[in-house]
């Protein structure tokens, strides 16, 4: 993905260059067949889904495609399960050589989650020059940038759409409307388990724990929502995104990655009083040549188009250098918008491979290449909460380890508590992380600190 | 379009049906080409960053599309005037002749403007084969129906991504992301000019007038501001996103249009006083097989996602049957996002071309037969503003005469203003627009009231 420069001075190198091991359709001539052929991997809710809508749309999508797409096989583990009525018995199978070894299978839908056996099977799909359309985020994080350098030397689309904000069509925008516009920043809200429970915790004074109770009985977390709620899956989608829009590979150590689990009462207390909410948002940037990429709670103006955002809907705000901010959100998660995602991408993918072009290729626009911004450089302003002893000094010495540190502070409220208690609040002006830190360092020092302090980032997003 | 259940019985007869005359590109063979051939008409602003845009892409387009995108005609007025870099001067004629005439022009891109040229050059397009490509929201509006009929009898595509909405992605996105789902109900803020005034009105409670002047000053309204603040330009992007989510075609005298010319520093004290913010907002639903298509100035909670939608943004929410909601902002105007846009398109009509398959048709999934709602029959809830004499018996008279037009009312409040005046704003439940109109038409006439009575529709959006 990072040597654009080189793969555009051949920019038809790609199509021609692999050799295709026997029984792989041939992608370099027009479509002769009489149906684009498709096989399914996996079909629990989402794939049920898919086989209700490709039954649904059969005739629509035949006029747009040229020809029908065709279901030749659904892999699954038990062929003796009951099914929906849209899936035909003769197509299930457990042996999913059967979908290999048949010619007429040109896209391989991959809904059957986890990393190995998937991964396996869609390397294999590209690698035999099928298409692939996956909505499996977690092995696009971790094998995205592999996966696509599979599918562009064998000349095969690989499309997710579904993997990425669920019913919002991010990959598309990013793709085909921003396809000659450069995208210089990504803010989103990307995990819909924490924002439900940040908007629990907001309306109704909850604690963090109770909140995610109360999200585990609505279905909105899983049993273990470490990877949710850590900002561990905000993350991954956000990788995801940065190499659609930026071209650079990310994994969580080149990030800034903080969950929501610290959060309480006391913090939307402030948040109220600033005129700010709290949302866990992704950010991505590239600014002089730099990429960064961060996942963490924020303190948003309550004028922000981010702040409306509640319950579980997902969001997400480009910044086009020519078309300016666009800002999409919806459903990110759930089984008929997830399906209704990997048909628009079984669409496309059919069009495709009728076209004899892959079109689902990233965005493969020359880059200026760039590195990630060390997570000291990052810059933002901060809310920082203190809980210091009430005595004459304090103040003075809380603002001369700020000052020395070049963090300049906006303003401050100082509340007493309990005797001999007080909480002091500061917002600061725009200051590096780096230097941020270190004076939170010292201040955790300080004989007068009654607790570490807590801080906020302020994004004025 | 709204034969969709006869065409899907034949699916593919739209694309072989009609004799194409002489020097008509061959759709249905494989492209065989070394490019696709395209001719610009107009070269303004537009026109400019179209051509500025294809160069800059020039090699990540031949990729996707499989081969180059060449231009070969620019069709202007003037063919000696100063030119941008990126308009080769080989390109200028003021003969649209040339590019009839010329068999390797497929693709066509209308950025001149205006009904009557413009119309018949698409017309003429159309209906030699070639898809065209526009921005011409005005044009559509009027002959939209009929130009799509025209491309699907002749197996052309027609696309106007940027004549709605400008920069945001909402024709693809309910024709792609969508492909699966159907569109229940459309909400938007469609005019720039009105958002960008009613914004000022509230910020700087400054009168219609004054706010509309700055607008002027600042280039967001035209020196005949007419079109954009009295509701009618939103009215024809509405009838054209309807044409494409419900299969409806709409004028103006099927839709309730009002614009913001009315409104006046009391009325944003209302809906401050009560939670809301003002929008003009467009309305477009099917319910139990009736459309209502309505654009006029609305309160919108503080807490909708539209409230936050400020200055000349455009935005729109969709709501999906399995999609569930589906949210767009983004710039609705201005020369670099409408040309990302037409650019988004001539991509999308060139792999289309390469395919031998239109692909942009609109959603032709069968449509459940629609009717027009009749206005009357519509339900919202109101807030009404009445200026009336303060003596006794005027509350009983108003609530009585509501009463008898069966608008139930959720809340009274009443001021005294100067002496033996008091204004009474009521905030009803939801009712019919039948009803309140002649709520309305029996209270102008009572002899207590200073001056006609005021409404403004509450939309829960």
């Amino acid at each position: 993905l990072l040597d654009n420069d080189a793969r555009l001075a051949k920019p038809f190198e790609a199509m021609t260059r692999s050799k295709p091991p026997p029984g792989t359709p041939d992608r370099r001539r027009p479509h002769g067949g009489a149906a684009v052929g498709v096989a399914l991997l996996g079909c629990g809710t989402v794939g049920s889904g898919v086989l209700r809508l490709l039954a649904e749309n059969a005739a629509y999508f035949a006029e747009r495609v040229g020809v029908p797409i065709e279901v030749r096989h659904v892999v699954v583990r038990d062929v003796n399960k009951e099914r929906t009525a849209d899936c035909d018995r003769r197509w299930l199978t457990s042996d999913i050589e059967r979908v290999f070894a048949d010619e007429a299978v040109e896209l391989v839908v991959e809904v059957m989650g986890g990393i190995d056996a998937a991964g396996a099977a869609i390397e294999r799909a590209l690698g035999s020059g099928r298409s692939v359309v996956t909505a499996n985020k977690a092995l696009l994080a971790e094998r995205g940038p592999r996966l696509l350098e599979l599918a562009r030397e064998s000349g095969a689309d690989l499309a997710f759409e579904a993997a990425v904000g669920g019913g919002i069509p991010i990959i598309r925008t990013l793709r085909d409307a921003f396809a000659s516009d450069e995208v210089g920043e990504i803010v989103g809200i990307l995990n819909g388990t924490s924002n439900f429970v940040l908007t629990r915790m907001k309306e109704s004074g909850a604690s963090f724990a109770s909140a995610l109770a109360e999200a585990q009985r609505l279905g909105y977390a899983e049993a273990d929502p470490t990877l949710d709620v850590g900002g561990h899956d905000a993350a991954q989608k956000l990788a995801v995104l940065a190499m659609l829009a930026f071209g650079v590979r990310a994994t969580e150590k080149e990030m800034l990655v903080e969950g929501i689990t610290e959060l309480g009462p006391r913090h939307f207390a402030f948040a109220e009083r600033f005129g700010y909410v709290i949302k866990h948002l992704v950010i991505g940037r590239v600014r002089a040549g730099k990429c960064e990429l961060r996942a963490h709670p924020a303190l948003v103006p309550r004028s922000s188009v981010f702040a409306n955002v509640t319950g579980s809907l997902n969001a997400i705000k480009l910044e086009g250098r020519a078309l300016g901010p666009c800002f999409l959100s919806g459903r990110g998660a759930g089984d008929m918008p997830t399906a209704v995602s990997v048909v628009s991408d079984i669409l496309d993918g059919a069009r495709s491979i009728v076209a004899g072009i892959p079109g689902l290729i990233t965005r493969g626009r020359p880059m200026k290449p760039c590195s990630h911004l060390p997570r000291g450089d990052t810059t933002t302003s901060y809310l920082i909460s203190l809980d210091v002893a009430d005595k004459p000094g304090v103040l003075a010495a809380i603002t001369a380890a700020l000052a020395e540190h070049a963090v300049s502070i906006a303003q401050i409220v100082q509340t007493r508590g309990e005797p001999d208690a007080a909480e002091v609040v500061l917002l600061t002006h725009e200051a590096r992380e780096g230097d941020v830190m270190a004076a939170r360092e010292a201040l955790s020092r300080a004989s007068f600190m009654r607790a570490p302090p807590f801080l906020l980032r302020i994004e004025d997003v």
